[in-house]
């Protein structure tokens, strides 16, 4: 009993999840970006009332996760899942959000492609028939990413070009077994290619060769051509790794045209975000926004998310550790 | 289509997933405690000819992942997922073992409840029908956890009696669709429960009442009593958690005889770890080793194994933050 499988990466689901809900809640950075008026909450602050940006980051999450089961009156304890991770060391953006959930947990680690992670994972949970609703999530906190990762905000530093911002936001989608809305209904889960870069600033290098070979997969998986998708986004290689990726798949054959990267789409080239947008918060607040909202209004019928997640630490780094990374791609239908 | 789950958190599964293989390896104290017949490898220093200790957690986690392929002579393009997970931050000694693998990878994080995460997981892949084989695995390492979490090896430190020991040692299981072994049967996946404990030392405590939650639920969902098994086993609560959670039980109107828990069983009294062991790799390594011996022995038909995780940081720690925890169960047959 395999038959789920194609080829050898992708799943279908028989009975394709549906997107019955979303919700997103961003940073004031990201709400004076392009994208502000497909978001659900903006925040005023990047603390919003909390002492700590740790605090904030596990509110606004645990805020999506609400605000998704609110909008369509779900009540929680009909959730038979909570899937979700983000940036920070042991998920505790995480963990903190679904303590106040009080349902079942699935904590996840996958970077940046978290958000495709949760979605490819809770889609299979429910196509397997372990669950009838499952909540999937991801936030990111730029002051918490950079004070972890890289340049602890009060520092001030000057920071590269090719660099990307962390976004502030949390996105959640709530999946079901039955309804109205968008369809999963396909995921192709990555495997880990390090190409040895060790610039912890220029994760968009180190991503690229991972999210190009899942989306070579893919394709392959399905036996599709690119032009199947109207829109085929990363999530998220900022311009650089966005650069990098076409040129592999053009030497690989697939010229893609209908593409773009959340972290490129979530910042106006004024913002001063340099190679623009990233972390777990990015993928989820871009695709619970506009890019759901352009499938609802029939713009977009036919969607593929590539997650993608630079797998490194502050000490892996340190230690003089290249980066390892992945793609994880999610198939949304209408 | 919702037909595999029993009450709130527990699903039983219509093909049960097979234990195919398993490995495991261990650092020089754990290969000198009484279990020490049970492991596969035992290193002769907790370095293992790598230079840092991160750098061999990794690699002893992608020995017991090639171990358990190589047992069955199962090449590793054979296996559909690799379900893994670690206490460092960024789980880069899963990333990294992962990376090495060339597999498509699903990283989890739950703490010292991964083992059993991962193996809850993987057998809902399998038997939702998108794999045919998972090899899921968990990794510790005593001096790269206690740097992360609490007091450098260097620094020599005095611990508190009721601090548990974290376990040098990986731990995988190799699931298959069909095959000869011990079956994973049902898995009950738990909520997250915060008592308020704030002392990162006294992690049993923290995690006792989400523990004796997934236990409580489990047997209610399925309407079983603890004579059910043969052996109930936490991992790891350590003998002051493995107190309280018996004592929780209790309360609640279950008496457990058959009762023990990983960190307890892993080192004997003489070893002076206080508390017992902990770490993902302990139950992992326990369970691969000694439990899973006793199964095929014939002396053990049916066990219940509950993860327990702690899921702080040092960072919500020292923020002041209490330590939100979480217990996951899988039931394994013969």
């Amino acid at each position: 009993m395999n038959s789920k499988k194609s080829g050898n990466q992708t799943v279908t689901f028989q009975n394709p999840p549906v997107i019955l809900s979303r919700c997103n809640v961003v940073g004031p950075k990201e709400g004076d970006g392009p994208l502000k008026g497909s978001f659900d909450v903006i925040l005023h602050d990047t603390y919003d009332g909390e002492k700590s940006w740790e605090r904030t980051e596990a509110k606004i999450l645990e805020r999506a996760m609400r605000g998704a089961l609110e909008k369509v009156n779900v009540p929680s304890d009909s959730v038979d899942y909570i899937l979700a991770g983000d940036l920070l060391n042991q998920i505790i953006s995480s963990n903190f959000a679904a303590r106040q959930m009080g349902l079942p947990f699935i904590g996840l680690y996958g970077a940046c492609s978290t958000m495709a992670l949760s979605i490819a994972l809770g889609s299979m949970l429910i196509d397997g028939g372990f669950a009838s609703k499952t909540l999937c999530g991801a936030s990111s906190h730029h002051d918490t990413a950079e004070r972890q990762y890289r340049l602890p905000t009060e520092q001030g530093s000057q920071r590269a070009m090719y660099s990307q911002w962390t976004v502030t936001g949390a996105g959640t989608v709530l999946l079901g077994d039955s309804g109205q809305g968008p369809r999963v209904t396909a995921a192709t889960i990555g495997r880990i290619l390090d190409y040895g870069e060790t610039d912890a600033g220029n994760m968009g290098a180190a991503m690229a060769p991972a999210v190009a070979d899942t989306i070579l997969n893919h394709f392959q998986d399905l036996n599709r051509h690119p032009d199947f998708y109207d829109l085929i986004v990363t999530g998220d290689l900022g311009s650089v790794g966005l650069q990098l990726v076409l040129d592999i798949l053009k030497k690989s054959g697939l010229n893609i045209n209908n593409f773009s990267d959340c972290g490129v789409m979530i910042y106006s080239t004024e913002q001063d975000t340099h190679a623009g947008g990233s972390g777990c918060g990015c993928s989820a607040v871009v695709l619970t926004g506009d890019i759901l909202n352009r499938m609802t209004s029939g713009e977009l019928n036919k969607v593929l998310l590539i997650g993608s997640g630079s797998l490194h630490s502050s000490l892996s780094t340190q230690q003089g550790e290249s980066m390892p990374a992945i793609g994880h791609a999610v198939c949304i239908e209408k």
